[in-house]
């Protein structure tokens, strides 16, 4: 039984619980008992600001209260700070993989859930099912001040953004960076330089940042993801993700060097 | 239907058709035909040599000739190309994918496959699935001269390797670093300096590879995966992985650095 001092973020449908026009999502323990929510699972997530939070799935059609209202996920990126955005992040991905391992994908048998892992078992089949999270590679290319920035058709008009895609079974990430901008734009890259990483969960993903230079090749979309990409200079971008994204952060410090180096 | 000059990987029950005492083991069209297989599925898997290459899964026990036999993907670690050996490691991932997803984890219903994509679908609840790849952190933490190496209980005696861990759900590599290694060995790291991945199909990891540096705390190892954990000189190395793991290219890497230094 969670502790007076826990702090639970409740979800329904796919959707957060909060306060209008506030930016705080979590609980404490007296505030959701009084909501009076009929819980459908509960999940211990990790210690946020040193007290143990737990994700509530509540019954989706409930609005207790009009104070209160469900929020998307993506209405809380860079409006929170990263780690109370990582946590719910993680609540709505502890609760995909919670409900979407309710039956083993070989068999078709019934789950059940593990004593001590955050995992799903199938006894018949003897597999286990643990969250999921899919890499990605995503990385700013550059030729001297200038960057490749692309925009696929579900972009808002004037928006472009850095490369990015799925890593596939067998291949490096680095390997992946070499074959996605070869796909998506046609042209070749070197010297790919990590930069960082960042979990992103719409639904799951973990996006590994790179920086590379070009190699070679003429642009060439691929127009089935990409409608457009050109070389935009440092200081004409237009305009482009925030510094709460990995591709805002790429190209943000691809403008400080570029500034640096004048 | 595949072209004359596709190669062939055989697949059943896990395990690899291979010519006995040699390390090559896609077959050619005439090969596999001669084989005279039962063929369950047939799956793409990308070039090889230039050449098309595919997995097909066969009946589990057809042993069909006396110079052939079925291996684990585990002995051709080290022994074949990298080329080769990720293409092994993607056909067995592709296999468990198309076997592991026949039903909805959400609903229990069978799924379908798409049409253009490596993907399985159910319709009912408008789910994906796609290869499944967990991304891991490896990393060799450093204290001038001396790198730290843990062995777990499933190691032959005298082994040590590098520490590594699943990244979680709401986590970067940096923070699954940090995390991981102060719940196996309690010490605090800094500086975590991406060095490269490798994909590693036991059974789907992407492997991400860190050096960092000792920044504190004293070696208390989480008894339940860690056996001992001990600094080592970089000139007085216990057993350790081979060069075709990641976990011995960072060894390596080390030992390269500290030699240099002297
Ligand atoms: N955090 C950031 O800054 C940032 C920036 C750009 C993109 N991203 C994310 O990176 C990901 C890749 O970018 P993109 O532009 O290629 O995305 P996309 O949405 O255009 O997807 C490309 C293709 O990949 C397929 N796909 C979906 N899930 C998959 C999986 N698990 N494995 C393999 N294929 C899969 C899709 O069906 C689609 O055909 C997206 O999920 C996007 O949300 C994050
Ligand atoms: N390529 C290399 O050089 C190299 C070297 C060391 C380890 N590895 C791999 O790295 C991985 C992590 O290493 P480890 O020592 O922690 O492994 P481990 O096998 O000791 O696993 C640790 C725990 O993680 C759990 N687990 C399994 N799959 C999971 C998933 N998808 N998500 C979350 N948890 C999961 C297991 O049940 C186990 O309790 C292993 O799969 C190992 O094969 C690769």
């Amino acid at each position: 039984p969670p502790s007076a001092g826990a702090c639970f973020i409740v979800m329904a449908g796919g959707r957060l619980l909060s306060r209008r026009g506030k930016t705080w999502v979590p609980f404490s323990h007296g505030e959701y008992t009084a909501l009076q929510l009929s819980v459908v699972s509960q999940h211990f997530l990790g210690l946020l600001d040193g007290q143990p939070c737990h994700v509530l799935e509540a019954r989706p059609r409930e609005y207790p209260d009009s104070e209160l209202e469900w929020f998307g996920l993506r209405s809380f990126l860079g409006r929170v700070d990263d780690a109370l955005f990582e946590v719910l992040g993680r609540a709505q991905q502890v609760l995909n993989w919670h409900n979407d391992h309710r039956f083993c994908g070989r068999c078709g048998g019934a789950t059940e859930s593990h004593d001590a892992e955050r995992a799903k078992l199938c006894r018949v089949c003897d597999l286990q099912f643990y969250p999921r999270l899919a890499p990605c590679v995503i990385a700013i290319i550059t030729r001297g001040d200038e960057c490749l920035l692309a925009r696929n058709s579900r972009f808002p008009a004037g928006y472009y953004s850095v490369l990015a895609g799925f890593i596939e079974a067998g291949e490096s990430a680095e390997q992946a960076l070499f074959r996605e901008v070869k796909e998506e734009v046609g042209i070749d890259i070197r010297n790919p330089r990590y930069f960082r990483s960042q979990p992103w969960p719409f639904p799951g993903q973990l996006m590994l940042g790179f920086h590379a230079q070009y190699a070679g090749g003429e642009i060439e979309v691929d127009d089935e993801e990409i409608e457009e990409a050109h070389w935009f200079r440092f200081d004409r971008l237009p305009s482009v993700p925030p510094a709460s994204t990995l591709s805002g952060q790429l190209i943000q410090d691809f403008v400080a060097q570029a500034k640096q180096r004048k």
